[in-house]
């Protein structure tokens, strides 16, 4: 069995469905790859996400250990979020991800210029 | 914007999440990656699935195009599945997850021999 964060999955590819059963969870990892974000730039960067969402799935993310949140006492604050190496590791993935979501709108759908 | 299955996207990274939001559709894909499979093969293999919820889950994945049906009409009735031309090209992405899960598995979590 594999246990992590207190749960039981029968194979690694279920462990990671959890971490990917979220839409939000992947825009954020998604423009983190490009590099650390401020907050402010995240909340602006996706589509249609409201601050409360957007701060409770950063929080999940950090929790887990996919990312890290860094707070700077200004005026006005400012909090960075980036990457740790274990979120970095992701990169794959999420260029599996586009590939085949692209391959597959291809051969079953259609791309607008919209 | 990418559209398919009478629904648009703007990323192909969210066309793929929308078939993998499915702890059962992957258990599928996941088996039929080794080759064909009958119908209470899967039934068998696949942990704690109800054949409601297995029947329903292969009639989406045939109907998005993931996976072939194919019924003989012998007594007692056949049904195999298998992976179409698309459905297989998931393999690197699945290959991906497994990898990926594991390693969060050894970093944050643990392993035990049940």
């Amino acid at each position: 069995m594999y246990i992590v964060n207190d749960k039981e999955y029968v194979c690694p590819v279920t462990v990671t469905t959890e971490i990917f059963n979220d839409k939000w969870k992947l825009d954020v990892i998604w423009y983190l790859l490009e590099g650390e974000k401020r907050y402010t730039e995240l909340f602006d960067i996706i589509n249609n996400v409201t601050k409360k969402t957007l701060t409770a799935k950063l929080r999940e993310l950090e929790q887990i250990g996919i990312i890290n949140r860094e707070a700077f006492a200004e005026v006005p604050p400012r909090v960075i979020y980036s990457l740790t190496p274990l979120g970095a590791e992701l990169r794959p993935l999420l260029e599996e991800m586009y590939k085949w979501g692209l391959t597959y709108v291809k051969k079953q759908g259609r791309i607008t210029e919209d």
